[in-house]
């Protein structure tokens, strides 16, 4: 099963931290990028995969969703989720991404923000999440950047004059990435941005829109540090139907 | 109009002792990738945008195409290409890829090699590409990967242990690039990956396949210089049908 690094106690504490955590979706700067590439969403069936704190999940059932069921390994996350709720048409599951089933054409939209850099068999995921989408049901997801994920020494360096650049090297060589963000030991899997886009046409997607995710004058404007994210993508925002 | 480096004396000079000029497609290592998403050949109308010296014109006739049209900015290369076929249903013709005119539904294969980076209003020519295709029609074309576009200098950095990294930045400025690469003052046209497939898809087309090149097992053996790109990718080709 994928790790579930989310139940690390050290992760969690660090996690919990983040401005995505404590403010949900605002404190996410992608986030307007997603929504502009989310289908509407009042009436549908909505799956949450990897929902965490369930911010998203909670927005979709504000925003008139039918159902949201949202799914996440991390106990710690889920128990957190389902104290934030009330709305009786939001699920919380425990489930193993890399072991999906939903049932057939049962949802309309599937969204994951920065989850899948984390499972193993994406094209299992990617299959089951095919199967549970009903015929021109959308899927909307974030992922580490492959150009994020694929050096051996994934930090910026700074020449003479303090300009910074990202020194990417091993881009082809695909597999588990060992890093330390908050906590030691966190096993992410490195795919270039071709296989992830050849698995999802593989699999039977249309690819609708590909957004390397970078800050936009207004976004640099409300928080100057985010200027290093125009020098190399660190997410990838991408929107496909069925 | 495109900036026409092929005639320059000094670029042209360089261009012209480059294993695929000299060897034609089998000097070009990422041509087998390219070959195996090109659809059959035989019967069909091709185009082929920044022929060169024509060798995929050349090799498109010897598969059986019904007719080939061949379009570059270079006179030299074209007088080059002309002085090398007697076949008849081989037309070579000068042209300014940013302001493309072709009959419409006239084509079923639309390729172009390394060509796409050197165009500033990439949309017009995409366009142009899409009316000039029959329904169901292919664009195949190759074109220098945004990461190795994107760089203020664009060059391998060493650390102690000999270990090669490509140092990104500026991936998000999109705009001109002036490189030397052959002669001083060779302008390329940064777009992100996202920014290319998006007007492919928003020009109409279906992206079918996305290949980050990099050298095989094999490539490595042949070719053990090739080992660098492996650790970021210098080309990307992609399939798109209408």
């Amino acid at each position: 099963m994928t790790q579930n690094i989310y139940d690390n106690p050290r992760f969690y504490e660090g996690y919990s931290r983040l401005n995505r955590s404590v403010q949900g979706l605002d404190g996410a700067p992608e986030w307007p990028a997603i929504r502009a590439l989310l289908p509407l969403v009042a009436d549908k069936k909505v799956l949450d995969l990897g929902c965490g704190y369930g911010w998203f999940s909670r927005w979709a059932a504000e925003q008139g969703a039918a159902s949201v069921l949202g799914l996440d390994v991390s106990t710690k996350m889920l128990a957190h989720a389902e104290a934030s709720t009330q709305d009786s048409r939001i699920r919380y599951t425990l489930a193993d991404l890399e072991t999906l089933t939903v049932a057939t054409a049962s949802v309309d939209l599937a969204y994951s923000s920065l989850a899948f850099h984390y499972i193993k068999d994406l094209q299992s995921l990617l299959s089951a999440v095919h199967a549970a989408l009903v015929p021109g049901g959308h899927l909307v997801f974030s992922i580490e950047h492959p150009i994020y994920m694929a050096p051996r020494q994934p930090g910026f360096i700074e020449d003479d004059q303090g300009r910074k650049s990202w020194p990417l090297d091993s881009y082809q060589h695909e597999g588990p990435r060992v890093t330390h963000w908050l906590s030691d030991g966190v096993v992410k899997q490195h795919r270039t941005l071709g296989t992830l886009l050849n698995m999802l046409i593989g699999t039977g997607f249309t690819v609708d829109h590909v957004n390397e995710w970078g800050p936009s004058d207004e976004d640099l404007k409300a928080l100057p540090t985010l200027a290093d994210e125009r020098e190399r993508p660190m997410m990838l925002i991408v929107a496909a139907s069925r």
